[in-house]
C-alpha cells in the first residue's frame, strides 16, 4: 500500500540560478517521521531533432557535475512562464540553428524523482531549416548529427550515459517509428 | 568545440542523508566565469527483475519530491563502499522478496547531469526465487507484477514518469531481448 507524506515541517536551505534545495520533514503512519531532502528544478526540454537528410541531431558538451563531455539531444531549462514548446524551439535554435514549425510533443518523465521535481518534456522536430546556432554565453557545445542506427549503436555500446537522450532515442525508435 | 571547466572556488551548502550541494565556481575561455550548482548523489541502481512466470516486477511507491505515487523498477540507493551489484540484489529482496544468482549488468547512466553527478546502474535479474519483502521502515511501497506488453502499453500512454523505470524497459525490449 502506498501513502501519501504529509509535509510536517519544511526548511529551505539554498536559492540558486537552476534548483533550490528544500527539506521537508514528513508524517509516516505510525506517527513516525522522516527527512527529505529535495531538490526544486523548474523543468526542462529535450530535443529529437530530424534533419532534412534524415540524420538525427546531437550536442556534445562538457557537464561539469560528472567532469566529462556528454553526448546529449539539444535541451535546456524552461525560462519563467515559457511554454515547453516554445522553450523546445528555442533551445533547438540557439544550440543548432536550425528551426522548424513541425514540432510534437513526444513524452515527459522525472529525471530523479526521489530526490527531485525536474521534469523533462521530450520533442519530436521534423521539416528542419538550417540557421545559425547562438549558445548561452557560457556554454561550449559542439553539434554532431547521426543516423538512427548510429546513435543506437552507441547506446549499446554503453557510449551514451545521459538518461534524457536514451529515454528519446529509444522511445523514438521503439514507440514512434512503430505507430507510423 | 568542448572544453573542461576548471573550478575556481567550491562552496559546500549541504551535506544530507540522500545529497549533498554544493556551489563551484568554474573558468571559462576569455576569462570568463560562471557558476555551477551541483547535486552530489553516491549513486543507485535499479532492476528489471523477470519472474519465473515471464513477467516483470514493479514497485508503486509515494514520491515525496513529486508529491504523488509512481511505478518503477525495483531501485535504491548504493550504500557506502557498496558493490552496485551487491545493491542490486539487496534492494531486489527489501522491496520485492526475491532473490536470485543471475544477474547482469544491463547499462548505466546519469539521471541528471546538468546539476547532479546521480549515476544509475541498471541490472537484469532472472531466474527468481520467491521470499518475503521487508522495505526500509520509511518505505511504504506496493509490488505490482506485469507483462512486458503491460508496461510498453504504459510507457506509450504516458503512464510511466521515471526516467530509469523507462530506459530500462525500453533497452530491455529494444537491445537485451533482440540479441537474445
Amino acid at each position: 500500500m502506498t501513502i501519501n507524506e504529509k509535509t510536517v515541517k519544511s526548511e529551505r536551505i539554498y536559492e540558486g540560478k537552476v534548483i533550490n534545495l528544500r527539506v521537508d520533514m514528513v508524517e509516516l503512519p505510525d506517527r513516525k517521521y522522516s527527512k527529505r531532502e529535495i531538490v526544486e528544478h523548474g523543468g526542462a526540454v529535450g530535443v529529437v531533432a530530424v534533419t532534412p537528410d534524415g540524420k538525427l541531431l546531437f550536442v556534445k558538451q562538457f557537464r561539469k557535475a560528472v567532469e566529462g563531455d556528454l553526448l546529449e539531444i539539444p535541451a535546456g531549462k524552461i525560462e519563467k512562464d515559457e511554454d515547453p514548446k516554445d522553450c523546445a524551439l528555442r533551445e533547438l535554435e540557439e544550440e543548432t540553428g536550425y528551426t522548424t514549425s513541425k514540432i510534437t510533443k513526444m513524452l515527459d518523465f522525472y529525471t530523479s524523482p526521489g530526490f527531485s521535481n525536474e521534469v523533462i518534456h521530450i520533442y519530436l522536430a521534423e521539416e528542419l531549416e538550417q540557421g545559425e546556432a547562438c549558445p548561452d554565453e557560457d556554454e561550449y557545445i559542439e553539434v554532431i548529427s547521426l543516423t538512427l542506427e548510429e546513435m543506437l549503436e552507441l547506446i549499446k555500446k554503453g557510449e551514451v550515459k545521459d538518461s534524457k537522450t536514451i529515454v528519446a532515442i529509444l522511445y523514438y525508435q521503439n514507440v514512434l517509428l512503430q505507430e507510423r
